[in-house]
């Protein structure tokens, strides 16, 4: 990073913000780091981070970057450090990040917003993607930075898209788990263990996140026609994953909640369209 | 196929019965439809194919291919049809399926049930995984005119494991695709198109695939122990989304059945451990 390295300060130590600091060791920048309880600084020490005090200590570096549990815990502590640029990385609602947003304008901060979808071990990785909304002069002002802790993509001027695609992507991930854990719980009630289910089970989500750019495609044209399976026959199919799911005596919470959903859109007139005529229910 | 031509019905033309009909023709066979509207039958016809009146007719072909709607309309269709080998494709639960199997043995008819993991436009291709379950001797007899559908995958002598297969993989589709429309919907409050997000969604969407088999090897191990992600953060983004669906004015209901579920998990002592404990609350 040689000419380009900076002073930056991590507020935090979760997993995360300790992930985030590492990685900013190892491109060589200045790290000075504060956490609450200061313990969990000591291996970052050994690698070479300065340990503030207190958030004021972090504030007077080239950028901070936020990440702290909630944006109850975050908010005093932002107000302590004051700094002349902040990477807000917290997770939160759109509005918590516009408020933020909004807190910074008025205190002459450089703000930019970030969302992290990666785990702590992928910081650093070309795998992370870390999402950002706000000031994109900041942005790219810190890109050097940025790009340490994973690939930026920089989403628009709006303070808390990052927010928003962070909670959409995560959604997307707890359907998915969830949908899987409810499949493993029904094989399993007749001995089917996850290793014998896996490769199907693989071979099939890919083939179902093939599908999704369709349904993306059906969505934005607003035009449901089907001739490949409709609405109708998926909503019987999952009133008999409810009822077998009951019969196996597991929970059908999962797949109960999207009967009722596909149920009241085939009720909405959508019977013979494209499952993607759901959306129609959800917005 | 030369030499191991068959005489095959089928039973039942809508999409799917069309499609079995067709690649069965295309692969030489002799085939026989029924239909209770004889009108579908019209393409298949020119192609070659002979037309029964009743399902009687049907019956003393070498192997009927059944494929209703459901299973109420196909059992009377069944006992006209009276076959020496029934192969059961219609769409139902482990126990219809039992059903048909227990009748099947009490009238000396050979008898596998089978599923199909693909739309009718991928039968005939290698991408069509066609499950079965039940008599693995019919199975491997019929495997020539089995494997002109898809690629066949035996799964073990009770009937009722094909369908308790494809309802736990469809459950996953339902989940990953009411997710997905969920994330469309939300990111679409804020003008995002689906052609904007679904570049995103699309690479993390692979990237949740791959951790699939992680949770699988956590669930056959019972050990939720994890230092990546609790379950407790996750219920906590779990309300952020729920709490901004409503803010963003669209339905919550995919994320707050998912919510209700995973708090219960964390309530019940599996906060600090990985998603995967869920299927605990789910069992």
């Amino acid at each position: 990073m040689g000419e380009s390295k900076k002073q930056v300060g991590v507020l935090g130590l979760g997993r995360m913000g300790t992930a985030l600091a590492g990685a900013l060791l190892g491109a060589g920048h200045d790290v000075s780091v504060w956490n609450r309880s200061p313990l969990k600084a000591g291996p970052l020490l050994d690698r070479g981070a300065r340990l503030a005090a207190t958030p004021a200590e972090v504030g007077s570096v080239d950028v901070v970057l936020s990440c702290l549990s909630t944006y109850d815990i975050q908010q005093p502590v932002l107000e302590a450090a004051a700094p002349k640029v902040l990477v807000n990385l917290t997770s939160g609602t759109p509005e918590q990040a516009r408020g933020v947003a909004k807190w910074a304008a008025s205190e002459g901060i450089d703000y930019v917003d970030g969302v992290i979808m990666a785990v702590p071990q992928g910081i650093g990785t070309p795998a992370a993607q870390v999402l950002y909304s706000g000031s994109e002069t900041v942005f790219a002002a810190q890109r050097d930075v940025l790009e340490v802790l994973g690939a930026p993509v920089f989403l628009g001027e709006d303070a808390g898209l990052a927010a928003l695609y962070d909670l959409a992507l995560l959604g997307m991930m707890w359907s998915t788990m969830a949908g899987y854990l409810h499949a493993l719980a029904l094989v399993g009630t007749e001995g089917v263990t996850p290793a014998q289910f896996a490769p199907m089970a693989s071979a099939w989500q890919s083939a179902v996140g093939g599908f999704l750019p369709g349904i993306g495609e059906q969505v934005a044209s607003g035009n449901y026609e089907t001739d490949v399976s409709a609405l109708d026959i998926n909503a019987a199919g999952l009133a008999l994953l409810v009822e077998t799911s009951r019969a196996q005596g597991i929970s059908p919470a999962v797949p109960a909640a999207l009967q009722e959903l596909f149920d009241r859109t085939v009720a909405a007139g959508h019977g013979s369209h494209a499952i993607a005529s759901v959306i129609e229910e959800i917005r």
